[in-house]
């Protein structure tokens, strides 16, 4: 078995999986309750949210646990309803880019149904959000920018930091604070992160995506920036997220950020290596295109753990089936819309024709990928196109 | 130590934890991956679905996983948003029962905030919610009615299948279904529970009440019910909780049920021995007042596992801090209220005065504890009343 869709789960760490739920029996109790197990317990979760914050650089009050990404990503966009209303006069407005993932791109679209206004920035076929295209669409009632830090389907890094400068710029003239938001699920733990570098005000973490376990994530919210909370209940987390604490899933975040952290240089020099060989290989298949082109200019401007490529004109599908037979996971793309009609929107906002697209695969490895893996991932890979296309008659 | 705040958390059960977390490296695929060990995910994700509505007695469609009780609830409640705006001539109309979790009462209150007409059912002092006074709310746009099954302040089990007669006799008058939700947190695997025989529409439940992992729970949703996604994204659930599945955590729910639900009523029959003794002892207490009084004549109109009770006028939390030296937890009430200034808001609407209120404490016994804890619990609590009195001079 060759695994390489880390960006859809990553091959979880189950060493510390095992650590992480030993301290169920200890601190079994409700972190609310009041009672000396309880005060543990809310002890050894602000203990987790410090090391935590520590180890991306930003304040413990920053740290918010949620159930996962998606849940970070919908905090944040539906936390604009709070400017509807009788109480305010003008309508929010809220940018997000044509790149985004369902958790971003189905909420935004739900806040226009709420009479939000809502404009997407398309991608250029590059693969990348210009900060030009998205001052050209701010307003004096642009309230939110969403724009995915690493593309899920791509790689693509997207340029945050000039993003943010262009808000603050906006916000200076108007007197009006834009919150920028970073869908930081493919960069956190991968590539190196620093919210306070990038300027962005809140940023989605996930844990499954690092090893971690499934169900539990974050939400970096800079002090100041005010989020209203997607549903209530309880007081935890600052208020912006109810519900007793998932102390075992928060626990294994903290233990798997301390041991890919640290690493993530060296992690992240590896996987470029195994990248280029991979792309190196790639670039020999006949009819390979890499979504986008743009790629094989300019590889540092994209994830090392996220490549798309399509050999048209077999679908996607085909492809990933095919692999699957002979023991290799790859993807289309995002597992989230894999059962989605459009699950190929990102590419086609990029111009990508539509054959290339529902053509395309995504392949990403992780830190355990070796170049034995891609070897022969490349083996296979080409002896199965040769029958496809005999097959096929293409 | 004596662990008496199961109502809070439950004390895990180590070793089905344990097996849980060995399935995150058979399982390890994102569950909505196309690729074969993508589809082995959702298979074993729907067996659990399968497990855990079999032994329940419901269809594995009517089962939507979360992270927790508090989203069970707020799925519910936000869902009535969809009657508004202006594709709709009517506001809808919800009642509240006002004994409901703070995961109910909150998002509720949050709804009459949005224009949507909201009415509270007071309880009486008997700790009841009267089916009469659901009924005199009743109105030609009421859309949902939330009585918790059993409070989770005094156990008091609510005449829900009462309460659906009602909605359903003045449904078929009006022709506008009313769905009616019962947050059954404090239910599930404690207390006989069929939602059909009960008649429910949806219902909540939660895995680390019953020694499940924290972060994991289920929305039971009859067929043919229309619920509305909380938040949106992926397709997972049945397109109504998005977000990559907490696979160990489903699985762990799953085996607590198998375990739990089959047990049931021995586990019952138990815990209804213990809190006859534990009753029996604190009725010789002098100036022990039951919340409510009711309780000592119908005790088994009571949920075994819960007990509400007040010493007046020692207030709650002193008394929770010194059993809790003495090795014993209790809590003054629900742990996710337990850092709120109206903690004591559902005893106050039974008509408890504040004093009771303010001076009482829950005690909440599991299936692990036995007659000699209750024994040693009774002994600690009277030596503390007795220094309470001294150092009070009351």
């Amino acid at each position: 078995m060759i695994y390489l869709d880390w960006a859809a789960s990553a091959l979880p760490d189950l060493n510390l999986i095992k650590e992480a739920n030993n301290i169920s029996g200890k601190y079994y109790a409700n972190p609310s309750a009041v009672h000396k197990p309880g005060l543990e317990a809310q002890t050894f979760l602000n203990e987790c949210r410090k090391n935590i914050s520590g180890l991306i650089g930003c304040s413990e009050k920053e740290i918010i646990f949620t159930s996962g990404g998606t849940e970070s990503n919908n905090i944040v966009i539906n936390s604009i309803i709070k400017y509807t209303g009788k109480n305010h006069k003008t309508i929010p407005h809220v940018i997000i880019s044509s790149l985004e993932h369902d958790s971003v791109y189905i909420p935004a679209k739900g806040l226009s149904d709420l009479g939000i206004e809502v404009s997407f920035a398309n991608a250029e076929k590059s693969g990348f959000i210009s900060p030009k295209s998205i001052k050209s669409l701010l307003k004096d009632n642009t309230r939110l920018i969403c724009v995915i830090l690493t593309s899920n389907e791509t790689g693509a890094v997207q340029p945050l930091a000039d993003i943010v400068k262009i808000a603050d710029e906006h916000s200076k003239r108007t007197g009006k604070r834009i919150i920028v938001h970073a869908d930081a699920v493919q960069t956190f733990g991968k590539i190196e992160f620093n919210p306070y570098e990038l300027g962005i005000d809140t940023a989605s973490l996930s844990a499954h995506k690092i090893g971690g376990l499934r169900g539990v994530g974050a939400l970096f919210v800079k002090k100041g920036c005010i989020i209203r909370p997607l549903y209530t209940g309880g007081s935890q987390e600052m208020g912006l997220r109810p519900g007793t604490e998932n102390l075992a899933g928060v626990y294994c975040l903290s233990l798997i950020c301390a041991k890919v952290l640290p690493e993530l240089k060296n992690n992240y020099d590896k996987a470029r290596t195994i990248m280029s060989k991979l792309i190196e290989e790639l670039s020999l298949i006949n009819n390979a295109v890499f979504i986008p082109e743009q790629r094989l200019k300019e590889p540092d401007t994209f994830s090392p753990y996220i490549l798309k490529i399509s050999f048209p004109p077999i679908p996607g599908e085909v492809l990933v089936r095919v692999l699957q037979d002979r023991g290799i996971c790859i993807s289309t793309g995002s597992a989230c819309a894999s059962r989605k009609k459009n699950k190929q929107r990102a590419l086609l906002s990029m111009g990508i024709s539509s054959e290339t697209a529902y053509s395309s695969v995504r392949i990403s490895p992780g830190h355990t990928t070796t170049m034995e893996d891609i070897k022969n991932f490349i083996k296979i890979l080409k002896e199965e196109l040769t029958i496809l296309k005999r097959v096929t008659g293409i």
